[in-house]
């Protein structure tokens, strides 16, 4: 089932800082071969639900191993079966609505 | 690696009514053994991550089965690897606190 | 506007454990006069939205008080025009479904 | 208190298409005069606390005047007494770490 995701992570128990646990995620991302696009807020990652799902585990895991104690994650999970949608294609249906 | 989990699944391009769709997600959860528990907006979790995420991707499939065309799913996701806490932990802890 | 909400307050920058400040947030709610239940992964609160979001903007300002440099917080709204209900009456509805 | 904020609004209990909503919001922040961003799976949105949650419900109001009958809508909220910080600028220090 193909997913289309936002995620956050916020590490808790660490210090005030967190760029360098979402710069670590993000590498764990372009290794995973996933689509994804960094935002001002989290990340957008599209593809199959476990491929997915496991990247973020692994954000987890990478994060916990770099001495995080403590992580909060959120996610918005996105599926549909009337079509086929990428990301792109919802910011292109946006933009034709937005003129 | 276990974590404790908050759902919220949202069908969209349906009816108004919501509740048989949490009912068919809560059989989803209760044929698959985890701990879970039912609040005002949402499920509560808990499980090693691969079942609860598969638990998860099986109420997608159940509602699309049911004709659901497109999902809006809101996940809360917490590890740590200071202590192991469960759900009903994190209540108690709370009302220590609140005394 | 009548709303129902679930949020989550995550302090940053500050120990692992967060009773003390679920606890403060607690206190909040309680003096703000909304009906309010908390449950292991957050607090569901109902009420006038202005009211609503003014309590969990003075959870911020109190955990910011008590020395929290950092406060991230998800929150899900929901509003609806098609009938009244409360916190209860989604319980209730879920219920009935449940059998 | 300056807040950062991100938010998704599901519609629920219309068709499977959201865009013309997403639109109908988007012209709403236009108007707040605060600073926004669409990205693929929600809105970021910077500014005083009352003013970004007022601009919220405002998209509520105008989704259920537009016909909608029931809405979900998920909101991150990122405040921080540390220093001050904008979205342009949390996008930036990590362009920093990510090299």
């Amino acid at each position: 089932m193909y997913v289309i995701v936002d995620f956050t992570v916020v590490p808790v128990g660490t210090g005030v800082s967190l760029s360098e646990y979402v710069a670590a995620c993000e590498e764990v991302l372009a290794k995973s071969g996933l689509t994804y696009q960094l935002h001002a807020n989290g990340t957008n990652v599209e593809g199959e639900w476990e491929q997915v799902f496991s990247a973020i585990r692994h954000c987890h895991e990478t994060l916990h191993a770099m001495g995080v104690p403590r992580i909060h994650t959120d996610i918005k999970a996105g599926t549909r079966t009337d079509r086929a949608q990428s990301m792109a294609d919802k910011l292109n249906s946006l933009k034709v609505k937005l003129g």
